[in-house]
């Protein structure tokens, strides 16, 4: 933990160093943020020299949830001292929806703020999306901890195809692959006249599935060739990265075979036509502009990254209803997207279709399939318990977030969206609104979702378990 | 179906008695009603009766489907022909919500309807609730037709401890059970001054635990007294029966460590309590009425009766929010309520902290346990299975009752209300609002929701499976 400190705060020197060559006032914030962290960070180094063990994995998951409060903590430190944003709560809050890729804000005037902590905003994103899953999984090992471990404990019962066997390789070759995403993404938004730093900012927002922008109405305000590259960068970087592997390598049938990438694909063709038809019947509005938005706000929300082009509350009742239904879905597994995640909808609903298949037939065994291979039922299981938990936990913050004083629409809304990483909700935290008015408490309650979201729930639960704390 | 349908008529000739008793306009319709359905029943009995063969898993799940279908069908009649609910629609929907023992209503002045049409109206709860399961149970097989098959497909996953191992005996009990339970709430409403009719009308509501009133606002206008009578006896009729048979007997033991009944018990003590001190709190009621109105809505909602004594969509909305949720919690298994009920959600609950448990623990086996009994890790598969199905359903008929013009919390309410079979829902279906309003395609969604959370998902749906129809 003490050594992730210390690359925060090499990160935040970064941050410096563009203020500094904007000549902006945000230099010295910067700069104390990463001396406080530093120093922090260092003296917890020298406290725990002399008592390292191995990791196990208890340990594993203490780190995993650990170390997104602990970079928040100290990550919200620029916002705080420059007073860009005065109150820690909200600094806070704005920290962890950067680092959980959430994209929710609470700044109101965004294009206001200095380039430093714009840059600082996007870069929680870029460490948060895949970053820190690979600096945990490709660094901490470099220190002497197990990783694959920790690996699996972020992976929560979803197994994820190992592109190698050894932790560090594959660690490598998916930040490979994000950085090369981003690379393309800058240079097709530059060819769209977007300024250099715009288009940096918004890659990392984009690849990160994390949606935070450097402008106040987000992507609306773009020509439609920039939202057509930021919605084709959104639906990659809601794909297994495993895929886009096999996809360099040239291995282009494991693509298409892949069923859970069929199902995403299938899910946003449906959506966006049913959502294109309604904005041309019923609003009479023209046909490229309707079907922009309507691709636009899907991929965005489907994949958690929550950038907005057009203002879906304003949609007819049920297509923003539709919209909320996505906010549950995710997108695929390995990716960079939070939510449930497309794989599990999808090995339930296969589920769903044979419990009737064995109601015929009681005794014979009928196993779901996926990519031709038998899923055991102890998975199926698992994802099952993991969604009853997921409605469960949504239902019981709505009505803790409707006692606080939301109405019940901006609860759910902002319940699912905080759950599932995307960052706009409905009603009063609907995509031209944002959270800046909730009170206090709704707040943290919202950051701890946000995290409890990102670690897909058991990950971060675990940790209050009292068993868990028990010599084994 | 056609011995059933001859049943149905007889209810019907009873109806006529009683209008002809108080001498009001609506002894022909109940008349002309009994013919049409002797006629079609009479016909069907002559058809079938060379074609009759040992009956089959499958026939078992078709009868217990259609049989509700084809009750609601003959049983809209009274009011149709009688122009006491002129559209078809409306006497279908008001019909199977009565045998559903749902309570949603599309009648606005019920106080103007004759008391042979109240009665009718009452009767079907009465028949609905436990009568059409105990008829199936206890009569068909005097024709020959296997009993035990259908109780199964009726429980559907979820046990039931078996008062006694031969099914006639088992339906004969139960009945008894019902009917003294029905005779003694008359007698405690003409003890609080109630009339006879209306106290017979309404304990068919409360013990079908269906919601019918005779009065235009429900409960709201009868004393203290007569509340919390109702209020004893929808809790009664939400407990497992064989645990009033228990009781009976003398054995209360078994009663105080049934794990479901305690869990009833505290959730409806929790939830009451929470309200009650809101409503002083907040809105400065007096406590007595606030404990009243609380108790009475959260029983009434929890055992899916759906009586009103007060409106709580004006409470403040996370109040009215936790009685959504009680929406999908229903009463005891073995009970007259609908919805998941409580057995499911209390295993699903211990379930989600053992699988905490699982992951400390991975290789051994920690099952559910349940009255001090293990679960099999198949059960608790088939109830996930069970949820995740419900909450699917409930999502994707929201939407289309949203497609086909309400708002989204009256789209909820209505979805979540007649899943459960509770009756009042929220917005535009409050409690003092009806259905009469909706469109006629809305109707009729609602109308085989109604059906499909009173048959508990899979058996209606099985039908629906092409696997089921081929020859096994």
């Amino acid at each position: 933990m003490s050594v992730l400190a210390l690359i925060e705060s090499i990160f935040m020197i970064l941050c410096a160093l563009i203020s500094f060559s904007y000549c902006e006032g945000d230099l010295g914030c910067f700069l104390k943020s990463a001396i406080i962290t530093v120093v922090v960070g260092g003296i917890l180094f020298l406290i725990t020299k002399n008592h390292r063990q191995e990791m196990h994995k208890r340990e594993a998951f203490l780190v995993v949830s650990l170390v997104w409060v602990f970079f928040s903590i100290f990550g919200a430190l620029p916002y705080w001292i420059g007073s860009y944003v005065p109150s820690y709560t909200n600094a806070f809050f704005e920290t962890i929806s950067g680092f959980t890729t959430t994209g929710a804000s609470v700044i109101t005037d965004i294009e206001s703020l200095p380039h430093g902590i714009l840059f600082w905003r996007s870069l929680t994103h870029l460490l948060g999306g895949m970053g820190i899953l690979v600096l945990t999984v490709a660094v901490l090992p470099i220190f002497g901890f197990g990783g694959m471990a920790m690996f699996n404990a972020e992976a929560a019962g979803v197994t994820v195809d190992k592109l190698h066997p050894r932790i560090k390789e594959t660690a490598k070759r998916l930040w490979g692959i994000y950085m090369l995403l981003i690379a393309l993404e800058i240079i097709f938004l530059m060819l769209g006249d977007m300024g250099f730093f715009d288009a940096v900012c918004h890659s990392f927002g984009t690849l990160a599935s994390g949606g935070f922008s450097t402008k106040n109405d987000s992507i609306m305000g773009y020509s439609p060739y920039i939202q057509y590259v930021i919605t084709l960068f959104m639906f990659l970087a809601g794909v297994n990265f495993t895929l886009h592997y096999f996809a360099i390598k040239g291995n282009l049938k494991k693509v298409i075979q892949n069923q859970e990438f069929k199902f995403y694909l299938g899910l946003i063709i449906l959506i966006t036509a049913i959502i294109t038809l309604t904005l041309i019947l019923k609003n009479h509005a023209p046909f490229e502009h309707s079907f922009r938005d309507a691709l636009f706000q899907v991929v965005s929300v489907i994949t958690s990254t929550g950038f907005v082009s057009a203002d879906y509350t304003a949609w007819p009742s049920y297509l923003w209803i539709l919209i909320f239904g996505l906010m549950f879905t995710g997108a695929c597994v390995g990716s960079t997207s939070g939510g449930v995640k497309i794989l599990r909808h999808l090995l339930l609903f296969k589920n769903s279709i044979l419990e009737f298949k064995r109601m015929i037939h009681p005794s014979a065994v009928i196993p779901v399939r996926y990519n031709k291979e038998a899923i055991g039922k102890d998975i199926i299981f698992k994802i099952q318990a993991f969604v009853v938990l997921y409605f469960a936990i949504f239902f019981a913050s709505t009505i803790v977030l409707a006692f606080l004083g939301l109405d019940f629409i901006s609860s759910m809304g902002a319940v699912a969206t905080t759950m599932g990483g995307i960052g706009p909700g409905l009603g009063k935290v609907g995509p031209v609104d944002n959270f800046a008015m909730l009170p206090n408490a709704a707040k943290w309650v919202l950051s701890f979702l946000m995290l409890l979201g990102r670690l897909e729930l058991f990950t971060l639960l675990i940790i209050f378990v009292p068993a868990f704390w028990k010599n084994q």
